[in-house]
Order: structure tokens, then C-alpha cells, then sequence
């Protein structure tokens, strides 16, 4: 029976290894809970320093001088994303958005096996992935193929099966639901689609940081994610892919800008890809989001994957029990799953009043956000957040609602993603 | 005949109205003179002091509220830049970089025009910009069809019309070239092209910020540039676009990511794409870049681009007329043309051992960059360079190749571009 009085959190905190890390963490105020983490992580203050130190020592005094050691970063920083995602050196590389990875991928995986037009995902993937995919089956007289799921439960390797034949050339699905925080199997779905001879790509853009993948070893061929979520580098900051090695080299970019070229600097010759991951590379490189990432991605190398996903197995399972006692009599449902082993690192709730209620929340100092029709969506980030914060949310979401507080806001749509 | 004393160059500083500008420049040191700003430009001090509010006002303390003031960014700074370059309002984005940009709007021109299959650009083009439309036309059973240009002059309109017939769906050139900072002449190419029934695109990666352009007045459809030279927003700030307001619409991006889409938000739609500019955006903007992007045009735009182009011809034809008097006699000629209404920001000189010199010129503060087979690029931003620092800085790589200290250095190749 978790202990659900302020003294019980103050103990999961002083028995928290992680907790430390919270110094390291630019800390708004006092009084703000920040639950958002999974839509844009917080600022921690070797970041912010890093970020201080690129645009007064790098960019105003060495200027292009600098250049001798950024034109590395996007291998350096993809490197030590890679230790968090399972990835030997040399996999990924941090450049552009998901969205433009996706396409370059999805796009190159078409042109690599003519004989298969098809791409797969599922209907409850982020909108951006079924967008990009959609544009490059059409392009290619092909097809996108949806597979139905409950954005509640994830994609079902069950019902997998009857939308892989040996048409499909790549499955995209994401590792952790946007709106549900439901993990999907990697292992099984990566296994289904290598059997029917499909290339598999993951996003993972909702779970790095928080939910532990080993690329290598579930032997993915793609992925793309982002940095600003659990990774903590700030608004935009660039996203990055992953290519198993054995595939670099013979698939092509798409989008051969100077970056994917053997040498950029040789502007006479005629394009010729480079080999190895810096091939998957487009434009110039986004300085200060790439070291934003170089940091942050430390700061939770340091912290530790497994130990952040322990952690965050805990801490949402402690948000569970406070809705279970404390908000459940008051309309909401947990809408997550209560396998904590299926969780992602955010917990959604469900309420009829769930926008409404998201904003009175921000107004006391609790940030979450909502998703339609009627989910409310709370990350207690386990790098940034601590047991006693997800207690003291629970609590003014409690209150708030009791209060009716939210009744006189009006019914306006949540724009925060 | 130009007073070529110190004397003379202060006193064209005492008159320069530009002069007060460069008081709002972080300068890195005072013996440092920086003629690279066509590679990379200087950090404004108010684009300083923005970055740093960013990261500790908005990312650190707003955190994703942030969002609410950043999702107006790429449209509102696209603006701002659209005043630099004669495009009104809600025709210019800013968004990825320009090799993702040229391939969005190349791919869009082919598609919508089927009976059209080639695009054509020139040799002397941007490296990059050539390998994007060769991966575009590629992948398209399409051609790229390659003006021959002489590097030190430019496009030249008397043969392009030979290149030009009904499969033509796309032309592009830069403004600016790279190397020799030729000048195309961009009213000509555009009707050329438009009387062959095609659509017009200009780089304005080498002229935004240094050589005024009127994209509405000339008729362009197309036009791509970058933020982190003249610009000065920093290394990898975020490219721009800009597409004419009634092909806005007609045409379809190809990487339809979710910032495309009508509305982002409305997560269960099928794709509905933006109507306006908005459409030609792809994924989460770069908020970072985009703040810089914000602040340094403002000041771009306070100097206005007609005072900072007259300064440029101006500082340009200074610096030819100090390399006649003292460097010509070492074996340097000036490659640029000396027609200052053809020449861009910058001027290339030629000199057999240009890698060199230009590595001993950074040795003792004179920091330019080289171009292969021998080209010595010097660029004296208008908005940061003085008078009084191109005739230090000429005065110094005269003394450093009298004194032939430059041949003690190895002959490698420099790596800035």
C-alpha cells in the first residue's frame, strides 16, 4: 500500500539516487510543477551554460574559426545519442527534423527495393510520421497502409500480420504512443516485418530518455527521433536518425545537399555521397540546438538510462495511485495502461473536462497539457522531477477540480504539444 | 584618386553614416579583422542579449508555454527577411536548410508541371544547390541541364537561351556567386526563363544582407537563402524560402511534415495542407536560429539595404584599389569583376599560393577564406567592417607576403567555407 501522505513522498525522494540530478536543472520558480516534459524537457544548467559559452566564445570570438570543431558535432553528438539508444558509434547522426529524417528514409527504403511500394505504420502514429509517409507512397505510386490500433493499447503484433505481405519495402511505428504512452514491442514488431521482408523503422521521439532501446540488438534498420522531449535540448533543437551500418551504404539520400557528400569542401567535383552515416546528413548543421543536445544527452548518459526508466516506472505508478485515491472519485480515469512494464514515461488520465482542466491547472502552477477528446497527459520527466512535486500536483489537481475552478475557464483547445 | 593613407581610410570612416552600426557588434578582439562574414557573420550584440533571454527567460522559465510566442516565428521573421529582399508580407518562411528547401520547391515544380522534366542551374553554382537538383531530377526520370558559366563573371544571359525550351519546369541561380561574387542579372534570367515557360528560382545565400534584390518587382516565383552570412544569425541558423503568393498554393510540398499541415493540432485528421506560405514548412522550427534570424534582420533592416549595399560598393572597391597599389606588385590580381554594380560583398583576388596566405593572414588577424584552384576571398561586411580595417588588413597580408612568412606553412587545403 503506497503511503500517500506528504511524508511518504518525502521519503521516495530521500531514498532517490537520481535526485541529485535535480540541482543540475535551471529551476523556473519554486512554485511551478512541470509535467511537460514530454512535449519540451527542461533546461539543465550545463546546457544553458554550454549554450552561453557557444554564441559569446564560439560564434562572437572564434566566428568561422569555430567551424574546425562543429563540422564534427553532428557524428560526436549522434555518437553519445547512440549510447543511449543501443547504438554502436558511427549509426547516428543528429540533423534536420523527424520529419524531414522520415522522408529521406521512407523515400530512400522505396527507391532501394522497386518491387515493393508499400509503407506501413498505424493509425494512432504522430500525426507528422502518417503525414510524411503518406506524401512519399503517393509521390512513388505506392501506398501507405494503416494499421488500426487503440491509441490506448499501441500497436497490436497480433493483428500485424495481415498488413505485411512481400509488397510492404518499410514499417514506421513509434516506440512509445504520443497520447497513451503505450510502449510498443519493438522486439516482435521488428521481427514480423523482417519476415516479411520489410525494412523497420522506430521513432523515437516520445521515448528517449525515459524508455530504454537497444537498436543493435533488436536488430532495427531505421530510426529517427528528437531532442527536445526527455533529451532536454531545447525549442527545435535538431532531431536525429539512425541507419544500420550494413545499410548506409546502399541506400542513397534522397536529399544529397553539400553535407551528404564524400567531401563538402570539394566544390568542384561532382556529387559523391559520402560513406557511412554522414551520407544521411542534408544542410548545414544546427549549431546551438547540436550543442544544447551534446550536453543534455551527457547529463542523462551520466544519469543513466536504466536507472531513469526505473525511476520513471515509479514515479508514474505513483501518479497512479494518488489519481486512484484522489481524482478517480472526482471523474477521471487513468487511461494508460496500469502494466507499468507497457507505460511510457507519461501517464495519461481521461475527463470530460480535460482541456479545461489542463489550463486552471497551468494557473496554479501544474503544466501538462491535453489531448483530444478528453486526455490529460502528465510526465513526470525523472531527470527533472521529484516524488514530492508529482504529490503536490496531484494534490492542486484535486483541489482545483473539487473547487470547480476549471467550470469558469472557457472550452478553448490547448495548442501546447 | 584614392587617398590611400591611414588618414584617407579614417576619413572615409569619420563620413560613413553605417559607422555607428558596428558599436552594436560583439567584437572578439580588437586586433582582429574579420572578412569572412560571407562565410559567417558577426554576432550582433541585441541578437546576443535575445539568445541568451531565449535560453534562460523562454526555454528556461516559460518552458513549453514558450510555444505560444514561438509558433508565429518562422512566419513573422519570414517577414521581417521579406522586407530585405522585396517580397511582401506572408511569402517568405523560414524553415530548414536551403538544400531542403531547394529540394521541396524543385520537387514541387516538377510535379506540377508533367510535361516538364528538366531543371536547369548552372556549373558555377553553389555545390550543393547542383547536388540537391541532380538528386531531384534523378529520382524523376528528369535532367539536369548545366549552363556552362565562367566562374568570375557569372550566368551569362547571351547563351542561356540555348539551355531553355518547353521541358524546362525549373531554372535556378544564385544571385550572388560564391567564388568570384559575380552579380547575375536577375531581371534578364528571369524573363528568359519565363519566356520559356518556366519557373524561376534565386539562391540568395551570397546577396541577402549585401546586394539588394526586389523578388516581387523582377517576377521570381522561387527564392531560398540563408540566415548565417550577411544575415549574421549565427553558424547553422535556419534557412529561408520564398514562394510567390499565387503558387503558394498550387503547388504541393513533397515532405508534407505536420508544420505543413492546416493545422498542426488537430492530430486526428487526415493531412489537410496549410493554405499561404505556411504550407512550405516541414517540421518543429528552430527556435534558437529563428530568434537570431530575428534580431540580426531587424538590424539589417534599420541599416537598410540600399545604405549597406552603396558602403559595400564602396568598402569592395577600396579594398581593389589598395591590392592594385600594394599587392598586385606580389603577385596578386584582383579575380572579381571591377564593374561594382557586378560585384557582390565580397571581392576574390588570385594569387598562386592563395591557401597560404590565407593561413598566415589568419595567423597575424586578418581572417578570410580560400576557394580552389587559388582564389583568396575578403569580405568586408558593411555592416561591421570599417574602412580603417581593410586598410590594416591589406596592409598586413602585403607585409606578410613581402616577408614570405607564408611559405613556411605547410600547402594544405583550408576547410571554411
Amino acid at each position: 500500500m503506497t503511503d500517500l501522505t506528504r511524508d511518504g513522498a518525502l521519503k521516495l525522494d530521500a531514498a532517490d539516487e537520481l535526485a541529485v540530478f535535480r540541482d543540475r536543472i535551471y529551476r523556473p520558480d519554486d512554485d511551478l510543477i512541470y509535467l511537460d516534459g514530454n512535449s519540451l524537457g527542461m533546461l539543465p544548467l550545463a546546457t544553458r551554460e554550454r549554450m552561453h559559452r557557444l554564441i559569446d566564445e564560439e560564434w562572437g570570438r572564434e566566428l568561422v574559426r569555430g567551424w574546425q570543431h562543429w563540422d564534427s558535432l553532428p557524428q560526436d553528438v549522434g555518437d553519445r545519442i547512440g549510447t543511449l539508444i543501443g547504438a554502436a558509434a558511427g549509426q547516428v547522426v543528429v540533423c534536420d527534423s523527424i520529419s524531414v529524417n522520415l522522408y529521406k528514409l521512407a523515400a530512400a527504403a522505396l527507391e532501394a527495393q522497386p518491387g515493393r511500394k508499400v509503407l506501413v505504420t498505424d493509425t494512432g502514429n504522430f500525426p507528422s510520421d502518417r503525414y510524411v509517409l503518406q506524401g512519399v507512397a503517393e509521390r512513388r505510386k505506392g501506398q501507405l497502409r494503416l494499421v488500426p490500433t487503440d491509441p490506448l493499447v499501441g500497436v497490436n503484433p497480433d493483428n500485424v500480420h495481415t498488413y505485411l505481405a512481400d509488397d510492404v519495402a518499410m514499417v514506421a511505428f513509434s516506440h512509445v504512443d504520443y497520447r497513451s504512452a503505450a510502449i510498443n514491442d519493438v522486439l516482435a514488431l521488428t521481427e514480423q516485418a523482417h519476415r516479411a521482408g520489410a525494412l523497420v523503422l522506430w521513432d523515437l521521439a516520445h521515448s528517449i530518455g525515459s524508455v530504454p532501446i537497444d537498436l543493435d540488438a533488436i536488430g532495427a534498420d531505421f530510426a529517427v527521433g528528437c531532442t527536445y522531449k526527455y533529451l532536454n535540448a531545447g525549442p527545435g533543437a535538431p532531431a536525429f536518425l539512425y541507419v544500420r551500418r550494413d545499410l548506409q551504404d546502399r541506400l542513397a539520400n534522397p536529399i544529397q545537399g553539400w553535407w551528404s557528400a564524400a567531401d563538402p569542401f570539394d566544390m568542384d567535383a561532382p556529387y559523391t555521397p559520402a560513406t557511412g552515416i554522414g551520407r544521411w546528413q542534408t544542410g548545414t548543421p544546427p549549431i546551438p540546438g547540436l550543442v544544447a543536445a551534446e550536453e543534455s544527452a551527457g547529463l542523462l548518459a551520466e544519469a543513466g538510462v536504466h536507472r531513469l526508466r526505473e525511476k520513471s516506472m515509479r514515479l508514474t505508478q505513483y501518479l497512479i495511485d494518488l489519481t486512484d485515491s484522489w481524482l478517480v472519485p472526482l471523474g477521471f480515469s487513468v487511461a494508460s495502461t496500469r502494466d507499468a512494464q507497457r507505460r511510457g514515461g507519461h501517464v495519461v488520465l481521461s475527463h470530460d473536462e480535460a482541456y479545461r482542466i489542463s489550463r486552471a491547472a497551468a494557473a496554479v502552477g501544474v503544466v501538462g497539457d491535453a489531448r483530444p477528446p478528453n486526455l490529460l497527459r502528465l510526465a513526470p520527466a525523472p531527470l527533472t522531477t521529484s516524488f514530492t512535486e508529482v504529490w503536490e500536483a496531484m494534490g492542486r489537481l484535486r483541489d482545483l477540480v473539487a473547487s470547480e475552478a476549471h467550470l469558469a475557464l472557457p472550452a478553448a483547445r490547448d495548442r501546447v504539444t
